[in-house]
């Protein structure tokens, strides 16, 4: 199953670091849903590499080809099919790379699995420009729920081994301060001096050419209370096995987390209240589900990321031609820290896995249809239909 | 689900006649299978437009791009991604047609499920077309599968009103010479005359602004003893799933078929025997399925395939947006006969089904691994490994 | 995938024929459908074995134990469980046949698939008995169709080596008298002369220790338009689907089928006109599917159901021990035509085909909520809920 | 899909708190695993309730009843299914639960999602009683693969608000002390001492009417390298889409887990070394896994569980049929903390999606065939098959 995502959506990914594209193919999406080209691009460039000292200087322009599914602005029914082809690889740099596999990667598992037939160069399938091609699908999702008054952000919540801190994303209602603060601060942080901090931590790891990692949350605002399912697919189950598809992910915790652990249960539970006739819980430790299904709060997960294993100090390695040990010192363009670039991909991967579970209850309202280049809306055209 | 097939193997078919590129992913596929791009190619023409005075005038040159999964012309264990552009599109022949749908295709129904926003033009997703994509993948299946011995073969039973007919595909064993004449004959028939005969019914259609249905049958040679699943999953469920994604596929059998309803027990029963130290059935009703699984006789089935349904005779139809009767003349290229044409996309399918199957049991062949452009061959690196 | 079947509907089939029980699971339908346990009672003697001289003698009960998914009447949201208790096994009539594989069953390739450790009482997994577990959830999913206006109605349209021909269910609409002689004919026919001649075909077929095949035509009247995919899950895939999952099912077809290959395109196109203010087609060879979406018209396929393989009559086999010739005569209880009780079975197999192709489509109408034993109805809690 | 699990294997959990009966069917396994009854049943008696005084005094045999898919002791290749009869039921304790929704439980979702129709009784469908079932699956699951030379174990790492902390399970080999240890301790604990402390935590949350949550580490030794996939079907992926359906989890890492968000990469690497001739990576940080496969290193990870959500205390809900608040106080019987009950089925998780992944790449390795029961083994049978 591999690289494929989704119970009514069917998200298939394909393309390695180095082949002539990268993309995605999103199958079962509902016919009607205006895709906003500009505000898809404008989501992708959160991602893209080449931005900032902070990132690698592979610089890509990240600009996807729809090659099918969309018709004039919308979504019409067929799967959506769309590209980014690559242009800036050094597949020389990765040659090596075969023979002696960098701790941290893929690179020696894949060969086994792959009996040696893998793509190697720049991480072949493996590399995190995939996520590319899963913002492309996430942001479509984003468009969609949104539409429907539901609103995602992501940030760093921490970063580093000193483990810089910024605040939380607002557990009980949307705050929309904090949702333009992520977008206009330095790193996609609340706070602009923790984004400061963060920052210079990076830049610390970059010049020890090492590398660090950190924790990113994130909230989905406005999801109806009900939807989800019990044990295998309720929403914790759906979000992580999405979350865990972003390479350098080790981690998925929901509301409290790991600290619930430590929570007594009088701590722990939620209590409810009615609040202006709406039942309204005065906490969020259970991150908006309960049983695998929302509860009507904002749905809160976290989710940790390691270091890039990609540095660039020497390392203890095997030459898996010749047995032996090797030492390593991997080459090419690497991001010091890719939580920056990961926050996007972390709401792009909330977006598909929640509207997917919308989509399964029926409760993703299919947007109003309209009238189209004169063509006759739908509503007029379902006045002749037998049923 | 859609436009996906398989358990093991994912095929995700997308694009519409129109878009700029169909294509499929195929994600699942092992590593390590050569593929050879000619023989791919070949394979491609037998299904492609233009090519002769019985099929549609639009023509394609239906080359592939590969833009992923395929490295050294080995599959790499990525997702492999193939597209075909489209550029020999004429969409003003369309227009009308979101308004007064075609009889016999899916225009009106996809109008109400797509609310008026599907891609009408060419028929969209619903095209002909997106056979090409289906056979780029089986093609790849077809190679994998003949290289562990299973030939697939396929051609026209009959055709037309008067139900022109042809020979049958040897059910007990491969007939090299069978192969061969379908491949050289005016049709894929066995028999040069009833090739000959054929060509003359579409032709005649053809002058008459008509068309004309037929029966193919195809055959599996090779598939070992002991494979697929009772109930759902078996040979025959597999195969109807992805026949029946074949557009104008109205009926699908096996074996006997519906033939066997008009049989006694005593009569369908294929009796086994012992031959030179194997078990051998002695007749081939069952088409080598008995409760979903494999019986180690050659895989025989047949689809029906509907008469062209667009015809250049005026037809009746309605006017969506006023509500009225209309009478419509489709405009555009069209094959007055698609059989000849869906022959490969037959074998094809087969082949998916099959090699689908095989994976699942454990039973697909993985090829030798080998020595790879300077790299050390999987054997030998499996040497240093812990498990 | 094996015994599984649906896309949002999941029924998990298991059991052998001797084993303690057979049943059945159904996760994925929604809570609130009334389930009527005499209606379902009524629906599974219409397929239970002994019931008549033209079945076999083994007599069982066929009532299912329900053990979880419904309360108070209703399904409750959590995956339906149901057994049936099997009592009335004579293990000791198969013994034999794990070493000489009875022609025309799954005795050999299973050996094979299952390496000689399946069970080979009764027919094990393969047996015709585990039809009745289909029939409990496609009891159920008649019972949910019914409430939206969906009839479903099968009868036996030919059967025996002289083709025994019954009248053909109305294509265009439902015709209640037929659905009323169908299940009050002495067998499912639409015409009482039609039933008794089949009848004494069957008895003939008895008497001369050999079995007869047949076709059922089945029928679904209240389909909306507008439901199903194209490609891999179209209406015709998804019943083909199921339907070759019904042991002995060889062929299906939808439509005119097989016949649709000698028909003009403009014989076969199904004319639109307009008809009180619907778009009605003016005939239904397309057996109420186009492009693998429901146009409205009733869905029309039939099934062609193999002779029965266990006959009396010794027959050729082999002694898979010894790897000689063998002949074998076939003890136990069978029946001398299968296809009169295999009609409720395409019923429950379309029935289940539609409701998940509703279910993904967000189509099927939830039933309205009710006042419970004292519960307040969902509409009133609703008033208080946050979303 | 909801409580259904795997690509290969198919589990489908049923049944709810009081329902008759809970069970599972276990579809895909393949035929000829020995499976012990006796050892499934001290697997089984590690969750079961009423044992201890740390646990809920309900106490039920959980005895399963196997109906199908096991002949002789060995699977025969069709689906399993397991039955669990319930019978210490009081549903009289939980009608008020409809009304008055109990904090930090389902009652309040689950009641908008099934629209009140859900059975409320014991939890329902969302009951931690349905980790029964999973348990019986994951008996089976872990005697496949301990047969396979995969062995897998599950302890309380760390209980309660004060952190109570036990040793951690090697990482790097297996410690047959350590597996001993946790068999052996009042607790399922690698130290003697820890056990005993939590022990005091647990009854001291019991005293005071509340509840406490605890981390369980699992690890899995003897795993091959090169299994499980990339993006969404990593071994990650897999083992977090089970775990989070393991009620109370609200958090699931791998190796360092979140931890490694506060190391280098210098210091996360796990750098490799030769060692016997062997690939052996010197720590373990990444928790056997890179890229979703599995590196040959043991698969290491952590579940969060958080404290029981009914507690004796009041605790402030809502009334949802008057829409005003309401104060809570839970009867009915239950475990002051259910960590130490969750350790077997961690363990139970961790085997079924590891099964699943190695059945998918073909890398389970069937158990020799062997002569049974008078009839010859599959291998002399094999002799005479044609394929």
């Amino acid at each position: 199953m591999a690289s494929i995502f989704g119970n009514v959506l069917h998200l298939s990914i394909f393309g390695q670091s180095h082949s002539p594209a990268i993309g995605c193919t999103l199958d079962g999406i509902p016919a009607g849903i205006a895709v906003d080209m500009d505000e898809l691009q404008r989501f992708l460039e959160r991602r893209a590499p080449g931005r900032s000292d902070t990132a690698t200087t592979r610089r890509e322009a990240d600009r996807p080809e729809f090659v099918a599914g969309i018709t004039d602005g919308h979504t019409n029914g067929a799967p959506i099919a769309a590209l980014i082809h690559n242009t800036n690889t050094r597949s020389q740099d990765y040659a090596e790379l075969r023979r002696v596999p960098r701790p941290g990667h893929a690179d020696y598992p894949a060969r086994v699995k792959y009996r040696n037939y893998h793509d190697v160069a720049g991480g072949g399938h493996f590399s995190g420009r995939l996520t590319a091609p899963l913002c492309i699908a996430g942001g479509i999702a984003l468009q969609a729920l949104r539409a429907q008054g539901i609103r995602i952000a992501a940030h760093i919540v921490s970063l580093g081994p000193e483990g810089t801190a910024d605040a939380r994303l607002n557990p009980l209602q949307l705050d929309e301060a904090q949702l333009t603060s992520i977008l206009n601060n330095e790193l996609p942080c609340i706070d602009a001096e923790a984004a400061r901090r963060m920052h210079e931590v990076i830049l610390g790891a970059k010049n020890s050419l090492d590398s660090v990692g950190g924790v990113i949350e994130c909230a989905a605002y406005g999801m109806p209370v009900g939807v989800g399912d019990p044990m295998f697919d309720g929403i914790e189950n759906r979000i992580a096995r999405i979350a865990f598809g972003i390479p350098a992910v080790k981690g998925v915790d929901f509301g409290a987390g790991f600290g619930c652990a430590r929570l007594r249960g009088s701590e722990d539970n939620d209590a409810y209240r009615m609040d202006e006739g709406q039942v309204r819980p005065q906490t969020n430790n259970a991150g908006g589900i309960l049983g695998g299904i929302s509860t009507g709060m904002p749905i809160v997960w976290k989710m940790a990321v390691k270091p890039t294993a990609s540095i660039g100090r020497t390392q203890h390695s095997v030459d898996l031609d010749d047995g032996v040990n090797a030492d390593l010192k991997v080459r090419g363009r690497h991001d010091p820290c890719i939580v920056p670039r990961a926050v996007p991909v972390a709401e792009a991967a909330c977006a598909l896995a929640l509207f997917d579970a919308l989509l399964e209850d029926g409760r993703f309202v299919v947007p109003p249809a309209q009238e189209q280049d004169g063509c006759s809306a739908p509503e007029r055209s379902e006045r002749f239909m037998s049923a």
